[in-house]
């Protein structure tokens, strides 16, 4: 299974800040049999974020996105994810936001989306590293099912 | 009450497998005390979800559906809910989905929708028999409340 | 912190009913620390209260609906608001609905909605004013961090 990684944040992208919840995900990732076939770095800008995201999903199944997903005016990331997905599945989302309130009453605040574009599933995470593993864990023993299923591998 | 009973699947509607979840599906309405008014096969094709869903829902004040809420390519069934339902009720599909979470982490892959339409209410079930079964039941002790709602008994 | 409090409900804006949880919900506002800038009553008309939404939020860090939020067909609360968000944060919802299945089931059917509208943070809580109280109560622990990162304070 291919994946691919992308941190959205204006500071990172900018230079002003080191990136440690992409590496943190494209770990995890590589611990869980995925290989990582990139890893990069955009601003908060949505059309860019829409751009990356159709590009990732070209050439990997699994597409994940790390940042972007509060409420503060810059947090584009689940309007760029809901732009370019077909299909939008609420409860890989709502899995996460549950995993991650045992932790922290504010992962209630992360309006991350999971989505489907084309054969690629694309799963949008915290920017925080901590809570970035931490969902991405909620629903990452799912992702190989889903995979199958965009694959046409429906087991009929 | 009167309930309806759609099932929606291709190789079902070709005649290629046999409707387990349906059968099921209208046994426990009828064990719970609703006249089951018809119950039928329709193809992954969402017209014609969509146009059975509202010769349905013009019949029966409860709304059935089973198979089509994953993520393969034909699975449309949401999309087709979502096409004739006036209003979408996310917190009944969110207790069954939370409810089949204790069963299987693949329940969270369901995209099943509840939502009204006129006086009555839809509700997509998973095509596996026990998952539709384990989902009605988890959503059935409202809808008469529900039904009653929609009828205009609001109780003020 | 400054608050407005918003009673969506017919038969109160006609004066048949005492309004309860309007009271209610401002009483717990100011326990919990927060200035209520005002307090009002409209019907379950969908351009009154979007217009009423849109009044309040230009005054008022934290807007609180309470009423119109169920699936009858006079309940609009949740079209309004949608309506006038820029952007709905969905895990606020989730989690008023999560606190209120441990009362009754029938939380299952508040269709409220929780989003920003410029620097403000308008929150749809039920109409019966024990359940208003528990749902704000749910979230009331997050809208100061809410608030904060919509006035720009990120903490970056």
């Amino acid at each position: 299974m291919t994946a691919a990684v992308l941190t959205i944040s204006d500071s990172t992208h900018r230079g002003e800040r080191k990136d440690l919840s992409g590496p943190a995900v494209v770990a995890l990732l590589k611990k869980k049999g995925f290989q990582v076939v990139t890893a990069g770095v955009v601003s908060d800008d949505q059309p860019k974020i829409e751009h990356a995201l159709r590009r990732l999903a070209a050439g990997a199944q699994l597409v994940v996105t790390t940042g972007g997903t509060g409420i503060a005016a810059r947090d584009v990331t689940p309007e760029a994810t809901r732009a370019v997905c077909e299909r939008v599945i609420e409860g890989l989302a709502e899995r996460m936001r549950a995993q991650g309130a045992r932790q922290t009453k504010f992962a209630a605040l992360s309006r991350g989306v999971c989505g489907t574009l084309g054969q690629s599933l694309i799963v949008n995470l915290p920017g925080n590293p901590k809570a970035a593993k931490e969902s991405l864990a909620a629903v990452l023993g799912l992702v190989p099912h889903a995979l199958d299923l965009l694959a046409g591998k429906t087991g009929h």
